[in-house]
């Protein structure tokens, strides 16, 4: 991953590439949170494969895309037609690749400006969380996406805490880990790597900020999150 | 296939279905041609698996569905975050699965009266392509889909007749075969197990009718045909 999905942490892939070319390894890079965040080069970096998905830039779901280096010999996984060189077969949904196309060169434009604005903001974020007690933040920030921000919090059920925010009012759309995970319900082996304890990592919430995100929202959020932490405290002190 | 997708015959898929009951066989049944066109009924026909895709019906490109009936042992071809029970992991494309809903049920809502309205309009047209010598039918008009009339045209090269109704005007959208085999440059292996001729299954031409097509576009589709198997078969005798 380019850019971690829990936790937005940004892993040096030019570094991994060279690594990896220097040992005929072809590298397959899941940029899927990368992309329209950071600059991606496949020549640079070294990249054999890359993976895109279009609803995470705001284009549609149900696409995206795979680079594929000339001459990385890849198997086709799905058999029919022979459409795209035999490595995909399917009719191709027209409307979905206009619409992953336009979001992708939306995202370009928009890409440096947007960032610095995100920042800004993730930071107001985190420093309006770091206000109450027991709050960690999970990844340094500088080697963070702008749109990220993870925090493990003291003192509180992750269930409880996850439940609190996304059913009070205002709703937060917060998740504890990835949602391809969420059924699972194990906590994130992302941050336990990271070295969270287990408690620690099932009471942590992931925010992440997007074109729409506003100001006011990040302030509401915040104000959201420290009265919910400060509910359950009570509620467990109470017990 | 329960509908030929070239020629439009039906398969007797509960027949097919019965037999394979009988000797504990998963029947995997391709319905992409037969929806919204025959009643499909997977506990009477005794089918196991059952595939459909939405573009076929006038739904989004890009997205099908599988039925799978329980206890059918199905391994799952794509691995991930387990969606949809872990047969397809990947985020599901809402708009996609709500758009082939909506076509499904307009589809089943208007079938009967669209199949017998189809049905006058395909016998409109293939009594006017009967009107020139050499004009063969692929297919019986009884046991094929109202959609569907497919012909092997004698004395024409099937490349120059496929080019010349595709490019003049009015130009027809037909095709000589499946698009899937488009690019393969060989002729419909259907027809030739049919018993057609290699030279007759490639002077073959596939008419589609749908809910948008009219009789005065069935008759200046067939005066359009004729114009130009005329007009090449002028060519080739003077060649």
């Amino acid at each position: 991953m380019h850019v971690n999905n829990e936790t937005g942490v940004i892993q040096d892939i030019a570094a991994v590439g060279e690594r990896c070319n220097a040992h005929g390894v072809a590298l397959h890079v899941d940029a899927a949170q990368s992309l329209g965040r950071l600059v991606i080069d496949v020549q640079a970096m070294n990249i054999a494969l890359l993976s895109l998905s279009a609803h995470k830039i705001g284009g549609p779901k149900g696409i995206g895309a795979l680079y594929v280096r000339p001459r990385t010999g890849l198997a086709a996984q799905l058999h029919g037609g022979g459409q795209q060189r035999g490595l995909r077969s399917g009719t191709l949904a027209t409307h979905q690749i206009a619409g992953f196309g336009a979001a992708a060169a939306h995202v370009a434009a928009i890409r440096d400006s947007e960032q610095k604005r995100l920042a800004v903001l993730r930071e107001h974020l985190a420093d309006a969380l770091a206000g109450i007690d027991g709050v960690v933040r999970n990844g340094a920030p500088a080697h963070t996406a702008a749109a990220f921000l993870n925090v493990s919090v003291a003192g509180v059920h992750g269930d409880a805490l996850l439940m609190g925010l996304t059913a009070g009012t205002p709703a937060l759309a917060v998740s504890s880990g990835a949602a391809c995970s969420a059924a699972k319900g194990q906590s994130s082996y992302v941050l336990r790597a990271m070295g969270r304890t287990p408690r620690q990592a099932g009471a942590s919430i992931r925010f992440t900020l997007g074109v729409s995100t506003t100001l006011a929202q990040v302030e509401a959020a915040a104000n959201r999150f420290i009265d919910e932490v400060m509910r359950l405290r009570r509620i467990a002190d109470a017990a």
